[in-house]
């Protein structure tokens, strides 16, 4: 757990808390929904993750005297403070599963309560959400790219930071990568551990060979050899091949792998796996490092690379190619009087145009296939599901129509909180891996493909479309017109 | 702080400890360099940052009984559990200072002490130190865009994690950027903060000139309005001037500012510019906030927006158009008997080769101009300065030769830790920023320069340059060519 958890906030957050306190507004009641607008790296869907931490965050949630003090210092009224000094999180939560594949404009997380409280949660939640997000989609293409072979997180040396570091590792492995190597999050969240040599174990010695040798001594047949030091294959795999025969095979021992981390991979592994196999170790494994991600594993598995595990560092743990999950949170609702009024943002961007009301999420799964068929969102009073057939809508192209059947539906956020006490008990960290292989393998090849993956439907009842499109024609009705248009 | 702070090393560092140990060679001494590959964004030069952060760190580092319990757990043996429960940092350190422009292939951090603690702290310093370098690289680069703009950070929502958020807050100050809107990042690193308007605030009322109205009545002329909610021109900004007159003309104030956050902001800026004038508020200033980075602030300058300040958020904090820096930890001498070895790694990357000997890092200065001539790298033994003229030649290309005169040599890593003391006395923030301006502006326009820029020179010492080459030889006529040629 971060220092400064109560204090994460910006600035705007704690702001608005006292602005609600100073309009006696604070306990009006508001109901935010996070969502994301795009799916990084143009892929087919997102992976959810990073709702464990939250819920640990929100629980912990709470200012001590050292924040307290500051925000005085800092001219915040003794109204605030003192609603701070007592904060205990009141809110309603509801949020998909970790694991889930989610998907742009749907809600993920719903959050219900006092508008103070919402609003203050703000930053923590996007911060925590959007990170471990970000990473499990990643690690999820980096899986599905290596097939079934061992892939390895070792990010921390350029992770972003140390929580980076630690919750990515987190994330990764929700998303489905085998092991980290990184101590402090194995051991935070019971994720197996992988080691590798490092250069400076090889150039410790004054002789590659004779590093091997002791390395072999002291990790037997738990330790693969870094073979890149001085010559991958004149020297690296030569040595390591020799060590293999002196040091393990008197002990009726076998290699655990060799580790390539430069030069051109496909090539150095057809060629060492070749060697290992006339010395005898067809059963060494061959690992390869250097900058990876799920375009290069696929390219090299593609080119026949001898390849039998991946160690994924920086492109993974920052998702260098898309490095920013968008997630936003918007008001949807308010409650005057006991009477819920739907809330919307317009903006002059298209696609930043919020959906009213609160809502409850529905995916239609296919009886026969188990597919998942779109996921639509209605009002909290609608349900999905005891209709035998379900029309289904495109929201932007609303003559975009079909009628499904033999369906079930699926609702999608669960209840995490009631007024503040935690009702949700997180899976363990192997069910929910387990849980986001499954539901990632519930999608049409066609969503989960990496080259243009198809768009998934995220559809709307009549109802919450027609609340939605009567809203904006009254606001830009409202608008004096001297205004630009909205555009995409 | 974060937690795990002992134990933030991945596996291999702990497991090189043990084997040091069990080797009986953890206290022989060793030699590191951390030096970087690439500049991100092809820019001239990246921002050294995060001393100040790793010094806190390393002082802190020890392993309480939980990790020492978890250790033994994993299988490490007692000798190691027994070592890291009196662990204290021992090594010599020396760093460029923060705020120093820093060039590829230098040393930036030279860590020295036994070899056990030496490789114990890879982690930690890497992860420290390449993602605040990261972010002040960034910062400088937007900072440089905005022409003297005020600048603000307000990232945490999409930043990786909690550190990255406060950590990158502190960067992104150094890089340049004027203040953050995070409050923990302020507070811990006495940042000014800012305040923005969320559009919840402007949700929460039934009208968005109520919320303007009650927006001002509680901040006066210290909070600016958010003009996009509904409609930018047709009804935000023409709002926000009624609630200027209504709320804040009759008390005698002026306004803080409008804050366009979605819309073709240059276009929306320069009719909200005219609007604002007309009404007679030609002093309200503009903020603009939607996914901006230094292409594009510079793009809407060249335009001619009417914005007097940017507030920037995952595009900094993530530095996404290039997230990584490749900031590596790499041994570079080792002392057996008393006698110092050069310590080599080879690779198959001809970029990936390293620099062997402790060196130091000179900085010449042209006495005329002040500027930057080139940064040339000896061996400790060696000095540069007293001469009067001093002949540069590229590593690479030694054909490159050029004779400097009338200079002034500056030593650019300096003394942090001796033995585990700290003996640097880091300068205050504001210092640190200062001087990283002016380093700034000590280097030509053709390096600082955001396209194409001039590669800097970083030159070797003839002696070091011999001592490299001879035992990138003898390794590849020891290797016995059966390998690849190294390739660049």
């Amino acid at each position: 757990m971060s220092a400064y958890n109560g204090l994460f906030a910006d600035y705007n957050c704690l702001s608005a808390a006292e602005g609600l306190l100073s309009a006696g507004k604070e306990n009006e009641i508001e109901t935010f929904d996070m969502f994301f607008r795009e799916i990084p790296d143009k892929g087919g869907f997102a992976v959810m993750a990073g709702l464990g931490t939250l819920c640990e965050k929100l629980m912990a949630l709470s200012f001590n005297d050292g924040d307290l003090a500051y925000l005085r210092e800092q001219g915040f009224s003794e109204k605030l403070v003192n609603y701070l000094s007592e904060f205990k999180f009141e809110c309603d939560l509801y949020a998909m599963p970790e694991g889930t594949p989610i998907f742009p404009n749907e809600p993920i997380i719903k959050v219900h309560g006092p508008a103070i409280q919402a609003q203050l949660i703000e930053t923590l939640l996007l911060n925590t959400i959007n990170y471990q997000t970000l990473v499990a989609t990643k690690a999820n293409r980096v899986s599905r790219a290596a097939s079934g072979k061992q892939v390895v997180e070792m990010g921390a040396r350029r992770a972003h930071g140390a929580d980076a570091a630690i919750e990515g590792a987190r994330a990764a492995y929700i998303g489905g990568v085998d092991a980290t190597s990184l101590l402090p999050a194995a051991r935070k969240y019971d994720i197996p551990v992988v080691t590798m040599m490092g250069h400076g174990w090889v150039q410790l010695f004054d002789s590659e060979l004779e590093a091997f040798k002791s390395y072999l001594e002291e990790h037997g047949d738990d330790g693969a050899l870094l073979v890149d030091t001085y010559d991958t294959l004149g020297s690296g795999v030569k040595n390591a091949i020799e060590a293999f025969n002196n040091v393990l095979v008197p002990k009726g021992l076998r290699p655990a792998g060799v580790v390539i981390d430069s030069g051109d991979m496909t090539y150095l592994s057809k060629r060492a796996r070749r060697m290992l196999d006339e010395a005898g170790f067809p059963d060494c494994a061959i690992y390869a490092s250097n900058s990876l991600d799920e375009v290069l594993i696929k390219d090299m598995l593609n080119q026949g690379a001898k390849i039998d595990g991946f160690i994924v560092g920086e492109k993974l743990i920052t998702s260098s190619s898309s490095p920013v999950l968008d997630g936003v949170y918007k008001l949807c609702e308010t409650e005057k009087n006991g009477e819920k009024l739907p809330a919307i943002m317009l903006s002059n961007n298209v696609n930043k145009i919020t959906t009213p009301c609160s809502k409850r999420v529905w995916r239609l799964f296919d009886m026969e296939t188990g597919k998942a068929i779109a996921d639509v969102l209605t009002l909290d009073s609608e349900t999905v599901g005891e209709e035998k057939t379900y029309s289904l809508f495109d929201p932007d192209f609303t003559w975009k129509r079909k009628t499904v059947d033999n369906f079930v539906a699926r609702e999608m956020l669960v209840a995490v909180f009631k007024k503040g006490e935690l009702v949700y008990e997180s899976p363990s960290l192997e069910q929910i891996k387990f849980y986001c292989n499954e539901q990632v393998a519930s999608l049409w090849e066609e969503v989960v493909r990496f080259e243009n993956p198809h768009r998934y439907y995220v559809d709307f009842s009549g109802k919450l479309w027609g609340i939605k499109q009567s809203m904006i024609e009254k606001i830009m009705h409202e608008s004096d017109g001297t205004g630009e248009k909205i555009n995409g």
